[in-house]
């Protein structure tokens, strides 16, 4: 079955609101492997909605309409699909009682307007709304069908998925399963080379996403059901870990400090930082997941040579080293490991630009975590972006470097 | 100006991402008086994608593409572009030598693969990417344009607002002038109930965005040239500081963490904060303005109550009142500004969820400073959200105290 979403409102053109209602419906489709090939956001405008319901109902099996149920002028997609298909609206009297019984319920009075919430065409079905006056359609004709519900979200998801999807799914439609496997410490185009003619499976499909914190590699599959589908997920997982290795750190949603919590936490251990370039984003970052009380400590964010000093990192070897470098990073990672009382110290020092610091360019990065087997360190990979990537970048790579740690590869 | 976007992507369709990139630019377009009249969203397919670049042609004189820059044999917008056009993709020279730079300072070797991010055609100018390997193409042909983008919002965002939108206000008739009005510790819906009937106005036309750090006002003006655009807004300039008053902290592209740096960089006075609940963002986001090493010393992230201790807070006021309380957050700003020798210190506890602490519900918040006239404090503003959320307003309202205390208001 083919599908197309539209989303109907000016709101949505003016930028106030972001269509999240289609990533909802993308998400359900693909869960019921009904394929999506477009989206259309259009206004409240008669001759634009009809114009791209025209073209939606040549090319797909169902079209899912969202927005333009209420009861003002602006609210136009019922008179769109009557349009379409050629049939008049009329008030259906169950419809009528329910809608008034609805108001009175409320001791509102109803303007008469909101009457044609109460209409249907001879295609259309109604769709219950328990949460708001407007019902939805379920139009079927021609063996295409159309779903029509309302905007607000509150009110559409329960629709779709206690009204609408149950009327689609008794048909043949077969499952997708998809996992996502997570990669830190490799560009997306390395990652693609890695997996190189794995690209081009076309069940299950392997396809890799940039993130704002690690590269995805998304396999999903197509069977009768969803067991199978999983079945043949797993049947590439072990191609796919065989050419990436350790930098999948995790699947579908992990996160990197999610991981390193998790670890942390099973192991009762406890994690302390001292950071510079990073500014406090590595602490932040870390703190994002929700179990984090339980493991870390706290951090010092040593933006002053005095203030790393005065935290416990030797004069001597800010003398000798510089702030940016290896050395520096160890110190850091030693002292606030003693400082904090912690297992594990994690030091970040760099140059976040935009100026060059100590002769050493933007995009320099030390790191090193001090623990019980020891200390060991790493560069950053270094990166030409603004001010907050580079502190993205570091904090990331201070993750990585540590999970490689705690998992006993670094 | 007719526009339309067209946001190209198989991971829209499979709702793995919300087209917030349509949002944004739906905001833009709006400010600029360009009317937009479809979005389209379509998966990484190049016979859909020109089906749909060919209609928006044929009905728009301005087209915007997101997404499909890439370097990988998914990324299809400039084939489709070329595919359109009937022109021919050709590696430019300088586009070629910068993209190799851009790997070698990052020591990688450039896959060839990516030698695509460096071709153009003949009806298209290369968007500078200095945030990202792909430059955007801004192509002119036939009284039609079409700007194309990377999908990665924070490569697309400064695309579009540095390079982009100067090309398209310099070749219209007539002129555009916005300023926005940074606005912190009201929210939206009151920001717009005191604005009342300025936002009817037509010319200039005046408007709130809730963004992530602030509620904009932003007004725009349409004269024959700049400067008659720019008196236009100066003349509603008056009335919106009224209503609004000390709650605009800023113009344009001003943040709180800029301005608070500039007064105490202005002042040669110093910084440091001590913070709990949102561990470690208020000093990442303070350390995201680039002057800040002029000013911030540095902060202690005191995640447990041990480390509060340590690091100065009286073991007495936390028996005797609880971490999560005003006399807490007090004593943490004292600390921290006597322990790293700043003129002020910040400090904030408060409980970021998911559960409650000390009785106290999620949202809680107590903040303070330590300064030369003495200590105020402050409550923060109670909010329903995710944890994420409730430290980023934490750290809003934290820096806004501090920036209404330096401007002798509190």
């Amino acid at each position: 079955m083919r599908a197309e979403i539209l989303s109907c409102g000016t709101e949505l053109l003016l930028g106030h609101i972001s269509d999240t209602n289609a990533t909802f419906l993308a998400q359900s489709l693909s869960s019921l492997g009904i394929d999506l090939y477009y989206v259309s956001l259009v206004g409240d405008n008669q001759g634009r909605i009809v114009e791209t319901l025209r073209r939606a109902w040549e090319r797909a099996d169902l079209i899912i309409m969202t927005g333009g149920l209420g009861p003002t002028e602006d609210d136009l997609t019922r008179e769109a699909i009557s349009a379409l298909l050629g049939e008049t609206m009329q008030v259906d009297p169950q419809l009528e009682a329910e809608l008034r019984a609805n108001f009175s319920a409320r001791s509102f009075p109803m303007p008469e307007r909101n009457l044609k919430q109460a209409t249907l065409i001879p295609s259309a079905r109604a769709l219950p709304n328990p949460r708001g006056t407007a019902p939805g359609w379920f139009v079927e004709k021609d063996g295409h069908r159309i779903v029509a519900m309302p905007g607000v979200p509150h009110e559409m998801y329960p629709m779709w998925e206690e009204e609408a999807v149950p009327r689609l799914i008794n048909s043949e439609n077969g499952s997708l399963f998809t996992r996502i496997f997570r990669v830190s410490g490799l560009g997306e185009s390395t990652v693609e080379e890695r997996l190189d003619e794995l690209l081009h499976n076309t069940n299950p499909t392997i396809a890799t996403y940039a993130k704002s914190d690690a590269v995805d590699v998304r396999v999903t599959a197509k069977a009768e059901d969803r067991q199978r589908a999983e079945q043949m997920v797993e049947g590439v997982e072990a191609q796919v870990r065989r050419v990436l290795g350790h930098h999948i750190f995790g699947v579908d949603k992990d996160t990197l400090q999610g991981i390193v919590g998790r670890y942390l936490s099973e192991r009762q251990q406890s994690l302390a930082v001292m950071e510079s370039l990073t500014g406090g984003l590595l602490a932040s970052t870390l703190t994002d997941y929700p179990g984090s009380s339980k493991h870390f400590i706290g951090g010092v964010v040593t933006y002053s040579t005095d203030l790393k000093i005065q935290m416990g990192v030797p004069r001597e070897i800010i003398e000798q080293y510089g702030v940016i470098s290896a050395e520096t990073a160890r110190a850091m990672a030693s002292a606030v490991r003693q400082l904090l009382k912690a297992d594990y110290g994690l030091g970040v020092t760099g140059v976040a630009g935009p100026e060059m610091q100590e002769g050493q360019p933007v995009g320099t990065i030390f790191m090193a975590i001090a623990g019980p087997q020891g200390i060991v360190d790493g560069r950053g990979p270094g990166w030409r972006g603004g001010r907050e990537d580079q502190k993205r970048h570091a904090v990331l790579a201070s993750l990585n470097l540590l999970r490689l740690h705690l998992e006993g590869l670094r």
